[in-house]
């Protein structure tokens, strides 16, 4: 019953050392999801063991080249290493002319087909549906037209007491309607569901919220999520330059995740002309203490447990 | 006098945590040369303290993904850093169309022109010339149409021996005759030029052969030159693969060098299948005893004197 979420690069639109582009991998339940794909994503794979061939649905949200110009060599590994299946890619329009003329210049081919899903920039919006989850996107304030991606789980239904079971001798037809919360007779006994039964795994909820200015707007789309990442380009003292370039500082991050009532917050998204990032998580604290800086190869867990 | 090659991606088609995609950055007496450009190649520059942004001419010698992913990244990086200096690209014809299709879709201008020289497939071309050195393309053999680059310093007149001056009390025009190679009468007497000059730097010259399978007809293009970069993607008992992808074993880079009479051969873009490239340099070297395995930030010096 794995949640867990990866930062592959949580660097700034210049790649240092120690911060590589934005890429992000999550694992819900074993169905793996990459989260934009920066300049070396494919190595940075490699480098924290994400496995690299289980990928089947890739999300971009804005095409902005620390977001995505990895997507190129990380398909043409893919292809290399004689992938075969289906890959979808939730993207800006855009992109896919961008993948067919790199293919044509190439000379490629790619041996799997790509199923391309543009994104709207307009409205809150199902991408992906299955039957333990969902993904939405939805738009946020950039200097490009951008989405942030909500994953959702979904709330699964009660599970019986097991010793109820035996003491009750309830049948499978009566099982069903008590773990669907509806109260059912039992050789003329009514039994009231919350009795016999507990409630089921909760829905954890992880938001990306891409590159974006503050802009509280986007509260209504993620209110609630356990955890929140929301780009940190800047520190307050050059708020003026983050709202120039359209990005935030830690302490915006921070009220976001805070007015959106979340339960933790993952800053990142440093720009390269801060060597260390101490100074975020301090200033993105002093607002909304449940913040972590992200780094390189950071993993985050969500539990399964109410 | 500096004439330095540094390996900043030494890994074939499939990157891996110790090889990255190809690219070469090279100085020639303060001239910087970005040879190929990978993915994460200008991360391969900060990593091993290669001048970002001292670059003027980058040759790309075709357009397989792994010898030009990295530049839409690299140049956006320089454009942030606020380069507004002329930036010369030797490379095939489709290059600039994708590049403009990246600025398009990304919405960006560059702060810089970039002069874009299109590569010639056919023949040995020059393509650069200044007053110390020379750099020429050359076609070579593989999957796509794709070039080798020669870069090469021009001879320097010979150099006067100091006394002499004195002693012969020399005019200013005697000694630009004599430095030229040629005799000449001071107060009656007939001066030999080999009297009283010596030979001046000899021209330092190295071949980079880019992708390629075997084939002799290169030789005549890089005849004893002093070092040779020449791909290996396969140990010998893959020979047949080499020849299926249009690639090489280390022994046929081996075979070239010792047929050129090369003074130094390096091999690289190892396909990833391989952990350690041992055998590489042991199989190179039963042709051709001196060869270097290139690794990533591996230097290389060629020393000015005679």
């Amino acid at each position: 019953m794995k949640f867990e979420l990866t930062i592959l690069g949580c660097g700034g639109a210049i790649p240092t050392l120690e911060r590589k582009p934005t890429s992000q991998y999550l694992n819900i339940q074993d169905r793996r999801f990459l989260i934009d794909c920066g300049e070396g994503t494919q190595v940075q794979m490699r480098k924290f063991k994400c496995k690299f061939s289980k990928i089947d649905h890739i999300f971009i949200s804005h095409l902005h080249g620390d977001h995505f110009l990895g997507i190129f060599g990380y398909l043409s590994s893919l292809n290399l290493l004689g992938r075969n299946n289906d890959i979808n890619i939730y993207a800006p329009e855009n992109l896919i002319n961008l993948l067919e003329a790199h293919n044509s210049i190439s000379e490629k081919n790619f041996n799997f087909k790509i199923i391309f899903h543009p994104l709207n920039f307009l409205k809150f919006e199902r991408l992906y549906d299955d039957k333990i989850m969902e993904v939405f996107s939805f738009p946020v304030n950039h200097s490009v037209p951008t989405c942030g991606f909500l994953f959702k789980e979904k709330t699964t239904e009660r599970r019986m007491i097991k010793e109820k079971i035996k003491e009750l001798d309830l049948s499978i037809e009566s099982i069903k309607k008590l773990k669907n919360s509806e109260n059912c007779e039992v050789n003329g006994v009514l039994i009231n569901y919350n009795d016999v039964t507990e409630l089921g795994n909760r829905s954890r909820t992880y938001a990306y919220c891409a590159d974006s200015q503050y802009d509280e707007k986007i509260i209504s789309y993620i209110e609630n999520v356990d955890l929140i990442y929301h780009e940190a380009t800047f520190l307050e003292n050059m708020k003026d330059k983050a709202v120039k370039t359209k990005h935030s500082t830690a302490k915006q991050a921070a009220t976001i995740a805070l007015k959106a009532k979340a339960k933790q917050l993952i800053i990142g998204h440093f720009s390269a002309r801060y060597d260390s990032v101490e100074q975020f998580s301090k200033e993105a604290k002093e607002i909304f203490n449940q913040t972590i800086s992200a780094y390189d190869g950071y993993t985050h867990q969500l539990k399964a447990e109410n």
